[in-house]
């Protein structure tokens, strides 16, 4: 049995996110669905987490298990000619059998892009979150250091999440300008649902002068999602690669 | 009466081109249809020119004249209110009655972005020309000095071209490699129909050794549209900017 690993970018604005659910059309399907077709098997594609409606990727994970003896280059492009252009496979290779794309994940690495125009450029359009003035940099990278190291993210999880635990660690996390935007990164071991939106909602806050860098400390530390602030648009928001 | 020069970008993705046409979305089209519902006025949008299906726009000009007293900020945004969010007007300013986007325009500036990937990454879908091969840098360039000055453009004309002459001058033209982009950029006098994108079709069997530069040099001197090489994709093409 081989265990093929994939590498694989996508603009999420057409897609009801990564995880395969009934009635919407999902990043995940589209490729298990490509597989199946290449291989004539039951194949399952498992992906390194999902990413919401709208998100992009530049390096989402995913793998599966196969009979087959079809090179790697040519599960690539074979797979690649059954997508829409927006999802493209960059890389397959082969992994040793007991790989999980969740499991074995040692960092992600996410970027969140907020616009200071009042719109999203036409040709950044669903790309970015645009609001339309500007933002205090410094406090927001002063709030940003309280999220380096071990916390339990509570404050910043999705109401409905279903993680069994909230605690992540955050390696390297700030913002920097360029132009008219403001980019997040976030590197951290693994992310609650909606947590770097949640988190980017609530440095916006920061940003805006609405609370101080320490009251951004008493937020992760109060472990209480009502405590936060909103939940920034899909749109801004890339998994850029994940890590093993 | 006014006269409301507007500056204009757009992904032209999703449209017919810019020239309002029969039974086709067109961008001069919902301009003008939106300057219509905000004045009440019979307005026409008279543009710099015409862009192709499919191709983009930065700082496309256009204009129009109104009895209406409405300020250029509220133009601005009552336009774009109207328009489809892939469509935005950057700019409104007030223009001299006699001013007109086409006789007036002294400058026209081009990109063309060439992708050597296979694919375009599912980010850039529509917005460049993937030829899946590196390109001969220099030649393209030393081909591109051919293009300097005044010349008969016919042929890098579009065969069902309109224009009573095919004389432009050439200011600036050369390629640019930016990681695993050629990046072509050109300004002129003005363009005829598909003048850029046969350009860079051309240009780019000079890159792939197909044909000398010098060979290039006799296709432009041959005034022959039938001598020169296809007409490169219209998503790789954007019309940056028209100066006056």
């Amino acid at each position: 049995m081989r265990h093929i690993k994939l590498t694989i970018a996508y603009d999420g604005a057409g897609y009801s996110g990564w995880q395969i659910q009934p009635n919407a059309t999902t990043i995940q399907e589209l490729i298990q669905k490509a597989v199946r077709e290449m291989t004539g098997e039951k194949i399952n594609v498992v992906g390194s987490g999902r990413t919401d409606a709208g998100v992009h990727a530049l390096g989402q994970v995913a793998s599966f298990r196969t009979e087959k003896t079809i090179p790697l280059e040519g599960f690539r492009k074979g797979i690649n000619n059954l997508l829409p252009k927006d999802i493209r496979i960059l890389n397959a290779e082969e992994v040793e059998d007991g790989f999980h794309p969740i499991r074995n994940s040692k960092r992600k690495n996410y970027r969140y892009i907020i616009t200071s125009d009042e719109f999203a450029h036409p040709l950044e359009v669903g790309r970015v979150w645009a609001i339309g003035r500007e933002l205090d940099i410094d406090a927001m990278n002063k709030a940003c250091e309280y999220l380096v190291g071990e916390h339990d993210f509570s404050s910043f999880r999705a109401a409905d999440a279903h993680e069994s635990d909230a605690i992540r660690k955050i390696f390297i996390v700030n913002f920097k300008r360029e132009n008219k935007c403001y980019i997040f990164d976030i590197s951290g071991s693994g992310f609650l649902k909606n947590m770097v939106r949640n988190i980017v909602g609530t440095l916006y806050d920061v940003g805006i002068g609405k609370i101080s860098p320490d009251k951004f400390k008493d937020i992760l530390e109060a472990k209480d999602r009502k405590k936060a602030g909103v939940c920034a648009p899909a749109s801004g928001l890339y998994l850029i690669s994940v890590e093993y």
